[in-house]
């Protein structure tokens, strides 16, 4: 695996051609045993120190949340085609969605499987899509969910959500995994609500990066929209201040990394689903955000990749981790 | 969707042939909102509720293994093809796996994916494989990691897990999931310690049992090999006792449903990873796997809906859900 692709070529600039090459952050994170190599370029194991990590993040967004009475919902990794489809996803990001895939053959197609494994050629050539496919983000699951029940109550509603998600990107940045945990709060009600939902937010976030004494910038953002008709909608989400991240500096050598995001999708969502308002009009939504890797990855980049080190307001923040 | 395939076809055979047809236990969960439907079969939401007895479960579990001095590793719910294939899943439950697959194409590629879509054509003939596979069981990517690491430590090893898994088998049953979280003790280590093992977490998994006040027995029991060559495989893991399963009477009208399972592998993973052991003869393995949304699911059928009215001493046990 070369892990070197990442190295900050301006690093160690000034030191004698003989010394070792500085190791990335990446070959630090494995070869402290806090993220675990599994082979597949952004897919690793954590350790249990990395995940009495992502534990408190947790543990504090949910403190930070405990006065939006938002419904708790958690759903596994994966949902079904059709609601995927309905999100419009594949218009935007056909390349990094995941379908899931199986066998449904007998034992004459298990036996051509099992040879094919044999010598060593593709198998997956019998693999058939089932109607399942990964999350792309933490929040769309709920979005027919919420559908389902009718208008939304007068003064819309709040959704908390954790979820694997998993996008097709394979890189050797740690902090561009292809499965990676998003904490979202979603708010749907009118634009006012959403709005101001985003605007609270973004104050918590920055709040909360703060206590966890890490250095921070917010920025109007985009999302990586496909091909070439993607600048043009990517523009127009800028234009429109339609997300915004909080940027953290966390690879060496490369620009800081978006660890939470404020969005507003105006309509799209409640358009797409007819999720409607108490007056009957077409809901809003919005969701902040929070990449649990990335966080986790920021935290021990910034104060060490030892967390009983880490200063002692910190620690507190993330319930003495 | 025609969830009253389920319904037990002798319940309610004495009542009044005007009597509506009483729920199945799925239809009594969607109904409570502990599952939410998604429109594919075992593919569910959870609510607030039913994470919180399964958080309880978790932590109930991590009290038991306080003594195993185990390592807790943690995956996100897919690895590598290259350790699936080599873990030998595909000789014995083909069926059961899902590869994950993602359109590598460009514009034109896309425009005719979008083309297909809007027609309500099949759009997936474009996706190909990431060689990224779902973990079919949350012990699986732990092999090969403990390999690299060279020979066992001379007592042996245990490693504590909890992953999603996904199995291809769409059903009405609630308790047959796609998507469902495994929490394991694996043990890595001589034939005797792994008996030895075993027949701890039997004795614990049905103390855990009964301080929850959950109907149980254990049997012999097999997996569910695929194909005709399936059932002798099945038979001879039988007749060596390599598996035990707990089972709770869970679904109406259906037998009893295994909760845990108690595994002895012999020298398989052992074999197929080259794991060592201190004294240079092959690893032997073993495991306890505890189905958390199933022991969720026998909570809630045998003492209610409401967790809040369970039996005091099943909420201590859970702390206090």
């Amino acid at each position: 695996m070369d892990a070197h692709a990442l190295t900050d070529v301006t690093q160690g600039g000034g030191a004698p051609e003989s010394a070792a090459p500085q190791p990335t952050y990446l070959e630090q994170l494995l070869a402290a045993g806090l993220l675990i190599e599994t082979g597949v370029k952004g897919l690793y194991g954590r350790s249990a120190v990395f995940e009495a990590v992502a534990d408190g993040l947790n543990a504090a967004i949910t403190r930070l949340g405990a006065d939006q009475q938002a419904e708790v919902l958690r759903f596994p990794p994966a949902m079904g085609q059709h609601d995927f489809e309905t999100s419009e996803y594949l218009k935007s990001f056909p390349n990094l969605a995941g379908t899931i895939h199986s066998f449904c053959g007998d034992d004459r197609g298990h036996r051509r499987l099992l040879a094919r494994l044999e010598d060593k050629e593709d198998w997956t050539d019998q693999q058939e899509p089932t109607g399942v496919v990964l999350t792309p983000a933490a929040c769309y699951p709920i979005y027919p969910v919420v559908a389902k029940r009718g208008p939304l109550p007068e003064a819309g509603k709040v959704v908390d959500v954790l979820s694997y998600c998993y996008r097709h990107e394979p890189s050797l940045e740690p902090t561009r995994m292809q499965l990676f945990r998003q904490r979202e709060y979603v708010c749907l009600g009118s634009p006012e609500r959403i709005v101001a939902f985003r605007q609270l937010w973004m104050e918590r976030g920055q709040a909360l990066a703060e206590s966890l004494q890490l250095p921070v910038e917010v920025d109007v953002a985009n999302d990586p929209f496909f091909g070439r008709g993607g600048k043009i909608v990517a523009d127009s989400q800028r234009e429109l201040k339609l997300k915004f991240e909080l940027l953290i500096p966390v690879n060496d050598g490369l620009g800081p990394t978006a660890c939470m995001s404020f969005n507003y999708h105006m309509d799209h969502f409640g358009a797409l689903w007819h999720i409607g308002l108490a007056d009957g009009g077409t809901a809003h939504t919005g969701c902040v955000g929070f990449g649990i890797e990335r966080l986790v990855l920021a935290l021990l980049k910034h104060h060490g990749l030892d967390p009983a080190r880490w200063p002692q307001p910190v620690r507190e923040t993330l319930g003495d981790v």
